[in-house]
């Protein structure tokens, strides 16, 4: 792609014309519509739209672009974003002692895979350092215990603010993040769960799985919430198993549906993909 | 669904605008957009949409919504169609002696999955009259010799034209259909291929897939075009194999995919969710 | 298979010796070996075997061959099954009102997917005869109430002991079986749950799937114990879906995958491929 | 696993007595069989078996019971081996310039889920020495013209012969390797081709893929023959894509499906559950 291209992610309470009306808009200031995607939830019946469109042509700058749209926008009251492609978003890497989604993560940004910026690595062990260091990345330390919890995240949230982050992704983190922490960054910081949600909430979710006897594992990513495990899902994975799979046998599948649903959850974050409506969410 | 919808499906050559003029002209006539998927294929610059909505506060007749579509679309060079979901399309199944597939659709259709009426059932051999007469569906019997065939495609393609019949399912029909027939229903004949195009074309498809050794079968439905099995494909569906699995066990695996990819691909069809760009589908 | 093979299925505590003794009674007696799998459970130490074998040139009779494998397996206190390929099992099909269970099973039958006869099909409500008539097979009504559950369970039970029935398949019955008729037909009992378990336990839960926003739906076949939802899973199956799924696409995918666990469940029981150990099973 | 096992893999032309002998042997010399599985290829009547056993209480030295095995073996006329979980095998890894396959085998190696050990890395192109050096690796380069080829491959061999090594993984190698390279390393080459052979043989097959407009792509693990990409199949894997996928998405799709099929080919491997037959594998 040479030309930086633009997103534009709306929903609102539905109502006719509203397709006509964004799409003229753009048209009158010169974008060219790559790909665009509309969906009204039925039992809300809220109105989600994502535009994909070329921005060589605009005839107006960013800035004037935004001012009209959110001029049109407020007479709908949409909720609505607009990114670019040339300002890519900056993430914060969350990890305790487990490096499968972490590397994976560092993998495929260094692939191309994953259009943002990886800023840093937060963890509350040293053990991953090694990993940050193969990559060049900055890791800073967070020991957490039950006493010190508020402050670190008190910390941890001001260097987030330093590196003016976008996305926190939380790659096996290990420590329940506090709803204050959620607040900073509403739909804003991914989760993965090792586990097939609504299914093994909770702790030893592969334990769970091997004693209940399934024949299929998975993960669930999901935007976190202040209720833990019970924000809107944005991908699952699955892959069967038999009576041969010991639990170590379950971890081991687990981390290649962990780290399938972590990438393709952050990555329709980073497309601009995810609307949330209530607790659920549109990935277009 | 109380009121009927209806759904437009266009393809042109790309340019800027095109979503704003189809939006605004279904806005000015009183459609409520439901769904709308825009797709503009990279390498041959076409731009297809597919627009679904409501038309129960319309404020024009049909035909005066086809006739400004019309002019509409002929400006900007577009091949379109609307269809309206109370006009349910007319299917004409094609089968041989499997009954599997054949059997999937009619209890699909029992089932409310397939909007559509069918019609009646064509056979070259009488083996499935009772599964037509356990459905009270009309079955149609055309024994085929090299020497008759061109006589009895004619007679085939009498009676479905008596039958106004807009869709064509070869449901494992075991026959070759010709140019000539096929060129009476482009984009209208869904062929389901026992394989996982483009490999093992032709004969024997799980004998070839046994003596492989192939780890993964599949099914491969796609428009029938002249070129036999080189038709823009509709759906696709594998399952895993292993050595245990006998080219009897392969044929039994393989009607589970040959029935999911069948009927993904019809339904696919039936509410107007494919555009032909080329010899590639895209399936919205 | 022209001649007939038997299936010798076993279990026991693990101790060494127990694959070479089987193998070598077998041998004596003139059986061929053809597939055989073992297994030993982790945590519980139980040994479980599975042994298919040809008879064609067995030295000794059926009877003879029981006998001596009873002498050997009260050896090593095993719990131990031997069946015949042409001492098919018997099956009644329990179904409700929704017919896609029902109707897969019956067409797999006619197909040559199922090695059983099956028997009779029963249901509390009228509504499928017209499938059971479709199939030739008799159709018993046993309407139930609270207040004569009891009563008609009986009259069922009754039923099936007269046609010698080996296999219960409930086959989206609705209706909660009670513990004491489960424990008529232990481990003969299969029932398919429309979730992915164990979430989406109870009733609907295609609408518990649809308000969690899950990206993945499933269906779990296993035995049924008096303990609801929870006896040994025999298979599972899941489909992807989206925010474009409406609760009656996620049912009607769920039709999908509950046809392909419970058939899939079925056959491995009339194969002798399950071994149940405590709530757990080995699906060989 | 605290004691060491051990695991033998026979295959044989089929006969009556074969799991009888070789279990009796194994229990008279004090081992205690964990898993066993046994198949019999039905289109070449070739046994095949594979059991894993305890050896704590071995009464026999291993040489020992490899001269017991070797008499009985060759009064069958079977092929054998016996290896031992305590002697890991030693394994080169082959890449070329895409580094996925090669940083997810080393990744997988460090989370402990392939029990080998891996002596060196071996390239014609200098690229992904860092990679090495990330995971503290040997990197030997050897550039590869028409001209050096042969004298090139030779030296690889003896530096594969100077490691002992057991395996050579070709990880997107990139390069074909002569029949006389893999006639020293029998069934012990290990290749991933970048699609779901045999569809799509030779160059670029993601953009053959997209060409042909499929539904699904894949990657197959193999044996390497002197038949370029017809060696016995080890895995295969698929995924979803439809008309949003360009090229490039096709090839970030793919390398995930390459990731997991060489992991799982290379895992059969090492754990030694493969057995050719022909020009296919049975792995269990």
């Amino acid at each position: 792609m040479k030309h930086p291209t633009a997103t534009l992610v709306v929903s609102c309470p539905d109502q006719k014309g509203l397709v006509a009306a964004l799409a003229q808009l753009l048209y009158e200031h010169g974008a060219n519509i790559l790909q665009a995607q509309q969906h009204t939830e039925a039992t809300t019946h809220t109105f989600c739209q994502r535009i994909h469109f070329e921005t060589s042509e605009l005839a107006v700058s960013r800035a004037e672009l935004e001012e009209v749209l959110s001029q049109e926008c407020a007479r709908h009251r949409m909720r609505w974003r607009l990114t670019h492609s040339d300002e890519r978003k900056r993430v914060a890497l969350f990890a305790s002692k487990f490096e499968h989604c972490l590397a994976d993560l560092l993998l495929r940004h260094r692939l191309g895979e994953l259009p943002c910026e990886i800023s840093l690595i937060v963890s509350n062990h040293l053990d991953l350092e090694p990993v940050a260091d193969q990559f060049g990345l900055p890791f800073h330390v967070f020991p957490i215990t039950p006493e010190t919890k508020d402050a670190q995240e008190a910390r941890e949230l001001e260097l987030l603010d330093q590196h003016a982050i976008d996305l926190v992704v939380l790659a096996r983190y290990m420590q329940i993040v506090s709803p204050e922490f959620i607040a900073e960054y509403p739909e804003r910081v991914i989760n993965i769960h090792h586990s097939f949600l609504p299914a093994f909430i909770g702790a030893r979710p592969y334990h769970q799985a091997y004693e209940r006897g399934v024949k299929l594992i998975g993960a669930t990513a999901h935007y976190a919430t202040s209720d833990l495990d019970e924000g809107p899902i944005l991908a699952q994975e699955v892959v069967h198993c038999s009576h041969r799979d010991s639990v170590a046998d379950l971890v081991r599948k687990g981390r290649d549906v962990e780290r399938l649903a972590l990438a393709s959850a952050v990555r329709a974050h980073l497309e601009d993909r995810v609307v949330v409506v209530g607790h659920r969410s549109v990935v277009f």
